[in-house]
């Protein structure tokens, strides 16, 4: 534990407590007021976005990383529209569930409640500040932030902006809190705060997960690598087939629901399917890391193409590589996706309905499609409204966390005296 | 990692695939086909307990703990009769939720799977090896099992019988087994086995919960103490309060939905229902440990009685030992519950709406009553069927724990092919 992280903890725990016997309508009241603290700051927020692009610039990072890092006045509009977005969702905390009545009369629901404090370890996108803030407050949550250290000078600000909003709803503004330190020890004295942390939300890659398994106490849901995959089935419909993996791999290649790796089946290459594909895909820029069998057919009609490495199969390239191999068999697809998967997502295109279903069961992975792009993975487009990351742990939420996963229910029980025999 | 629970993790993660694909059919038929093996084999199991009592008296075991690892025929029955009620309970994977048909026509559902490898450890009481046997089969999970060394021979005896049943329904036996060596290090293996256990669940004291604290990496579930609280409000019902107090006390002391502190509102003194509560708790021979202001009645009117220490209201005493404060007010109780309680249960008696509404809403604890015993947090009395326990961990389970806490939940999406803009 360091002291930074000790004092926090104390706040946020502090603040929850407030939080937590707020109305739904303050919060709400609090969202609107931070989006309208962070319309109002933009001549602060921007140039400090610029602050942190040119040192970024400075030190030679990748393109990918400053894209997702760089703010303007529409991306800054879109953060504070996501703050109000969330306060137009329902109210988790207002959820009661009936359980029914026991024969001796005990009447039984569950209802919502906070999960009390929460950690959120992230990397570049300053957006993430202020959705994570908002779901949080949304759930009655307090939150600790540790953003990457690219981003210190945004998430400053916007924190700042958050809390402001905070204020001028009259709730605690421990609510929100922002670690100013970038030094990796708050991280594990985060992971480690058992009974004062419930929840620690880890996004990123494999060496922010080795982080956590060597330092984490707390519960955690893991929002880890999204090593996706495509299986396009024999017989699959070309056009169809072709569409789903370029959209899977090129309209956003730097987010995790995006395809890593392209199975296609044996007769996919020798009906040339897989020609038309390859084709398409090296129309978008994309550089293509294929097994033997691909490359021969590329070989031949002189498409360009790289041989793939084994450690290509475990790799998430956020970026525009692929990684296509051929299988016999739809058992051989889902050898392989059960081998190198992160169970994130996966996606078979077919025209059979068996081979289909067998996937749909079979598969291991949060979300599991047929005939549509993994990019569907996502709490918006499933119907969660906004989310908090993608979780590619089994407890308690697997897949797109929305405002209901940041919540424990408990059980409610009432009685008229009632004793057990 | 021990090689002993390194080979059992092998042979769990092989077993589960097989269980994972299995019918309903075929896994009901297993519970049915374990009940019989046990109650064919009366005659090695009675006297393989027998054995453990003996070792255990000699050991010098607590009564009560005695009382929990000892078996005779009508416990047998009751054991392969609650393998049998598993069975009757309806499949958790059967369980298909659908969301909805999105703007875009994507069909999106969510369907339950198992979690995967389960480890349980637990102490004394050897029907909690069938129990979390049957509820694991049920749910398609493999079990690793480390029950008590002092249940060690009977645990044996009990899991050989489970695997028989498996065996006879031509599932694979390795889909339950026990840990045959009562050393702690193989308990720290299981709550480290990253990736490989994919949840474990504690079942038992402060000594164990120090054990996860130091060595889980796995995903936990704490099947915690239970410090559990009734507080009886100004102008209760007095005959209701004295039969929920003396219920929640006397009905099993030695479980962790049974009260350890009870709260009383000062009127509650004055009034003359404290000393009613106390010579019932005494007529069942409750020791009272009593604060000053209740200590004063209870002198007065010659009831026996000790002087609470402060450790008692941190003390889950799983016997026919009781707390007992008096206080001002309701926020002083919820003041007290919320410094003492394990988050398990606490129970109010109040004859008025707005406090006790105030009670469940504000107490966090798996468990809120209004008018009822602390003994009903319970699986089989909330309605779930049967329970793997307790949980006092607010992620994934908070309280009871049936069939469908042991599954996860993933999106199924169906589509025509759609890409995302």
């Amino acid at each position: 534990m360091t002291d930074l992280i000790d004092d926090m903890l104390r706040r946020a725990r502090e603040a929850r407590r407030a939080l937590a016997k707020s109305s739904a309508a303050q919060r709400d009241d609090a969202l609107g007021k931070i989006a309208a603290v962070i319309d109002r700051w933009d001549g602060t927020i921007l140039p400090a976005n610029a602050e942190d692009m040119e040192i970024a610039k400075e030190q030679g990072i990748s393109s990918s990383m400053l894209d997702r890092l760089r703010l303007n006045a529409s991306r800054l509009r879109a953060i504070s529209e996501s703050a109000r977005a969330v306060a137009a969702l329902p109210d988790p905390l207002g959820e009661e569930r009936e359980l029914g009545t026991r024969p001796n009369g005990l009447k039984v629901s569950k209802r919502r409640v906070p999960l009390g404090v929460i950690a959120v370890v992230y990397e570049a996108r300053p957006n993430v500040t202020v959705e994570c803030a908002a779901l949080c407050i949304k759930s009655g949550n307090a939150i600790v932030l540790r953003g990457g250290k690219e981003a210190m000078g945004s998430n400053r600000v916007l924190a700042r902006a958050v809390r402001q909003g905070l204020a001028d709803a009259g709730l605690p503004v421990d609510c929100v809190q922002l670690v100013h330190d970038a030094g990796r020890e708050h991280v594990a004295a985060l992971l480690g705060a058992t009974g004062r942390v419930d929840l620690c939300i880890p996004r990123g890659g494999a060496k922010l997960m080795e982080m956590v398994d060597a330092h984490a106490k707390v519960p955690v849901i893991r929002h880890g690598q999204g090593i996706c995959h495509v299986y396009v089935d024999e017989g699959a419909d070309a056009k169809m087939a072709a569409e789903v993996a370029v959209n899977a791999k090129v309209s956003r290649p730097g987010v995790c629901n995006s395809m890593e790796t392209l199975l296609v089946h044996k007769s996919v290459i020798d009906g040339g399917l897989w020609l038309e594909i390859a084709k398409r895909m090296r129309e978008n820029g994309v550089m293509l890391r294929v097994d033997e069998r691909c490359a021969k057919a590329l070989s031949d009609a002189k498409i360009e193409h790289l041989v793939a490495k084994d450690s290509d199969w475990d790799t998430e390239f956020l970026s525009l590589e692929l990684a296509v191999r051929a299988v016999d068999s739809l058992d051989e697809a889902m050898e392989h996706i059960a081998k190198h998967g992160t169970e994130h997502t996966a996606s078979i295109v077919s025209g059979d309905r068996a081979r289909a279903e067998r996937f749909l069961r079979e598969v291991e992975a949060s979300c599991v499609l047929w005939n549509a792009s993994t990019r569907f993975n996502d709490g918006g487009e499933l119907g969660l409204g906004a989310e908090i990351g993608i979780s590619t742990s089994r407890m308690h939420a697997w897949g797109p966390m929305g405002l209901r996963e940041l919540t424990a229910e408990k059980y409610v029980v009432v009685g008229e005296g009632q004793v057990r025999g």
